[in-house]
């Protein structure tokens, strides 16, 4: 076996500070995909996964775009992204992007959780990636209105997030400076500096 | 055994068309939580996952108040909630609001990725809380700006939901209606009302 922990750039385990499951420490947003179709039944299962999010009064703002390499919608996703996304991106068997719908079916009035539903949504889509193996990595970095235009996005939906998903790639056939940005370390602030008890800015007690 | 299946409703397991991880199916978000502690370090779990999700520019926009049943910080939430969400959440042991930072620390420029980046934290820790089989049930029914005045949130954080936490109560306990909330079926649209394909509102090919 290969060395692993810390020490290896190749772990991107989490260092986590307090035991975590290992289908949230194993998850991270690779830079280098192998350029290799998806097994049969992966794409349905990841957007069952996001079917089964919780969101506010259950209005499940979240649609998806998929693209399979090889496929018009692929190559549409792909044709929105900022440049030095599409020189990465460009290994991925699967690109989607994830849209909100910004008013309640019901009533006709702003919904607004639907961002927040839709990163639910697309939370349980990385925990089944992960639980097949697979790594995700999203983008901000797309342009909206040529999206809106090529897929004919209606008026009251907005783009949240590109993704590219597929198997981990050997940073060896990678660009050295995506190879470098591959095996950097993962860092994240600490919980005492986001999680806070009966004032803000007082760290939450993690004692019990 | 107890039966179980979708023909027994104390069954909340998602009944989901693809197969999907048991982290996944298994979150639900029950209206009846067992009145008992949570057990030691937890809390720190829960949110150590929080921690390691993605963001935009690894931003982590995502802050959150924890109170523990007994503590000043769950009771300043608790008197937050709207009335009918104080009913039921009052047996829960772990009460938490998730805030977004509405701005990049890094030039202070507005995230418009702040709430969607709060929703995959939450995924994470909602995934955490399955693992440990516990149950949470988020909350858009509280009162922002008392919040914001009970804890002192600065100006450019928003608070997204209020979250109970803790185990899964017994319905026979609980207020008849709740009882009858809790034991209604899972329903979700269809994986093809919201995966599209080469255009907006065709399909996505699941057949791959």
């Amino acid at each position: 076996m290969a060395p692993s922990g810390p020490e290896d750039p190749m772990d991107k385990r989490a260092p986590a500070d307090h035991p975590i499951d290992d289908l949230v420490a194993a998850r991270w947003s690779p830079y280098v995909f192998r350029d290799e179709t998806l097994e049969a039944g992966v794409v349905a299962s990841l957007l069952e996964a996001a079917r089964w999010a919780p969101s506010s009064y259950n209005e499940q703002p979240w649609r998806f775009l998929v693209g399979r390499k090889g496929d018009a919608a692929w190559q549409g996703i792909h044709d929105c992204l900022v440049e030095p996304n599409q020189a990465w991106a460009q290994a991925a068997p699967v690109l989607m992007v994830s849209v909100a719908s910004m008013r309640y079916a019901r009533g006709d009035k702003p919904n607004a959780h639907a961002w927040h539903d839709v990163g639910l949504a697309t939370g349980n889509l990385l925990a089944e990636a992960t639980a097949r193996g697979l790594l995700a990595h999203q983008m901000g970095g797309f342009f909206p209105d040529r999206l809106r235009e090529r897929f004919g996005l209606p008026e009251h939906f907005e783009p949240c997030a590109a993704i590219a998903i597929g198997h981990r790639g050997d940073p060896a056939t990678a660009a050295p400076e995506l190879a470098a940005r591959e095996q950097g370390p993962r860092t994240r602030r600490a919980v005492a500096e986001f999680a806070f008890g009966d004032s803000w800015g007082q760290p939450a007690s993690l004692d019990a």
